[in-house]
């Protein structure tokens, strides 16, 4: 993606510590960024972020094309943090109900231990722009349920396998972005919002298989 | 909501000919709006918004307080014309199962028909912003979807039926959207999409019927 030189394949010693000292440099705004969002939420500024990361607007401008660029970079860092979990909660040698439910806990745990995080991705995955991390996180989900679940007999002769990843995904999401917006003490319980969701994605399952195999039999 | 008198309730017929007049002024340039977003897209600017509707950009300004606003008033317009028609469909004396279909039919179809509204409200709808137009649109489908199903014997022992409705929502949003950015010619065709959102949403309602009747037995 990158056309620059790697640091493994450049050959100018200089360009290599230079480009180093550059990664690292961004990697330290990020984690900074992720620590201030996680502390004063989505609304975190750039001065707060350089503040916390000892360094100043200039030199954080310097490292990133724009804002928005910077933005969308903590986004995908946090993204890529929840989806490896994600993908070791699905990926789980469970029985197919157990790992939706395992998915689900994942998620739910995310959304309760990390409100601010949530918050600043809940805001990037709503927002259907071309250049937004919503489609790409999407997809990622998406890519990874169909690849644990497409293994298991049972899914064998779903054909819209894909459609019923992006279906789960959403139906998951809009659940708990109402249940986190509700007041605390009136709201349903964790554990039986969890039911609900495996219930559901449970039988989005069911009525896919079903159908598959009626058509199936019916064109053999 | 708004303190200022109505045009029925003030004494002044001075005072309510400017009213009436300033109504009819803003209704005039919201039915504009909506020509033109319908013309060149969810982008379409003041400038081209006052041109289409005769006036200056000012005289548009003087009517609403921001720009963000009068947008808000368009989004609100065009959601509520869709909204009555939803609640017709749905209010339909047909079997569930059909209700659901003419609901999805008819979403689905304003999608295909209405292409640019549809994208301005699908970029408001999810604006998770409070001020936005999404939460409300989605509560008053979700209170259609309520008042409709909750009235039939077979969603009597249903527990959690506004979170059914949302969830319904939530899904059948997201499968659309995925569906109309998807390339016309190697997409799903129409009325397989609008046979699996129904599939879903009946499966999605059975899963909670089921729970209900088998937690009432348990009870009783």
């Amino acid at each position: 993606m990158n056309p620059r030189p790697t640091a493994a394949e450049s050959t100018d010693g200089r360009l290599v510590r230079w480009d180093e000292h550059k990664l690292q440099r961004r990697a330290h705004i990020i984690e900074s960024a992720i620590a201030e969002v996680r502390e004063t939420g989505p609304g975190a500024s750039v001065t707060q972020i350089a503040k916390r990361a000892g360094l100043t607007r200039a030199s954080v401008y310097r490292m990133f094309d724009s804002p928005e660029r910077m933005y969308r970079e903590i986004g995908r860092t946090i993204t890529a943090q929840y989806l490896a979990d994600f993908g070791a909660a699905i990926a789980a040698e469970l029985p197919t109900i157990e790992m939706m439910a395992a998915a689900i806990h994942h998620y739910v745990e995310f959304c309760v231990n990390e409100p601010e995080l949530y918050r600043f991705l809940s805001r990037m995955w709503t927002d259907y722009d071309e250049r937004s991390v919503a489609l790409p996180a999407h997809q990622t989900m998406a890519k990874i349920m169909v690849a644990a679940f497409g293994s298991r007999p049972e899914f064998a002769p779903i054909d819209g396998l894909e459609e019923l990843a992006y279906g789960s995904i959403a139906l998951m999401e809009s659940a708990v972005a109402r249940w986190v917006r509700e007041p605390v003490d009136t709201r349903e319980d964790r554990a039986s919002l969890e039911r609900r969701l495996t219930r559901w994605i449970d039988a989005l399952r069911h009525s896919e298989a079903t159908t598959a195999s009626r058509s199936s039999s019916r064109t053999s």
